[in-house]
């Protein structure tokens, strides 16, 4: 976990109150369900199939482990979970020694899409998660075929300078 | 740095043999210069300006110290410095709980670019450091205007499937 978040945190969307927390161990099925809840992580992997429940509770339990790393969770009053998303901190030598946070596996529950909590999420994260964590730049990329996400973060004032290159790895089964 | 990497290690670049290495302090103005050495960069400040060197010592001592980053360096036979990446190891939940490595600030010198060592680079990248680490996705960003620099990741196999996003933060200064 990044120690600088001071968590939990209230948040507003379009006037409802919801919280901003750190997961836990004992939120590992919320998580499951929100990433497999939109159609292009669906299509990656992301089903919510049990055969995949040693897999993520592994990667959350590291993530929580990880001083560099942290999965938060939008929760609303009585801690239903409606959102999440990952943070990293990054510390680097380009742009003049620059600190980065990197935002990665936002998702809104999709009834929820468009209603503002998003938007709250990551105000937070450029107003108050960047500079607690000194990070001078906030960066993220997004599916080519998010059209609307690609709207809704440079109307946030994100700027897709960037391509996203990424390289699948087949890695060999460890163990048995 | 990443312990699971074993550095240094010999690679060859179209018959050349080169070293890869992790980066020490002593390495802070090597790599200032190779920053530097890039239309881009320079654009974006990394300019080798003497008032950025403290800031840039800072940074290579934080990733140094840090167990999830390394700054790696590719010297020659007497230990000319000839290019840089950094590499952040992510656990994540997406994607059925997959780790990913991020490379970041990659750099050839620019007298020796298209000779070979960044591809050098990133095939060890992809089929050693990514199975050391246990990282089943390697993923980079790359500025819209390195046309050049997406073929040449296509080539070695990347999918430009994302849009970076980046957004400024100004930090308010520390101490005085």
């Amino acid at each position: 976990m990044i120690a600088a978040l001071q968590l939990p945190v209230a948040l507003t969307a379009r006037g409802r109150s919801v919280v901003l927390r750190r997961a836990r161990l004992d939120d590992l099925g919320a998580l499951i369900r929100l990433l497999s809840d939109d159609a292009v992580s669906a299509s990656r992997g992301d089903q919510a199939d049990p055969a995949d429940l040693p897999a993520y509770r592994t990667a959350l339990a590291e993530i929580i482990d990880d001083p560099s790393n942290d999965v938060l969770l939008v929760v609303d009053d009585v801690d239903r979970p409606l959102a999440t998303m990952q943070l990293t901190r990054i510390p680097g030598m380009a742009r003049r020694g620059s600190t980065r946070l990197l935002v990665e596996a936002v998702r809104v529950a999709s009834e929820l899409r468009s209603g503002g909590i998003g938007s709250a999420m990551m105000r937070w994260v450029t107003d108050v998660a960047a500079p607690a964590t000194r990070s001078s730049l906030v960066q993220l990329t997004s599916d080519e075929a998010r059209i609307d996400a690609h709207r809704f973060y440079e109307r946030l004032g994100f700027v897709g300078s960037h391509r996203g290159f990424k390289y699948r790895v087949e890695l060999p089964r460890t163990g048995d």
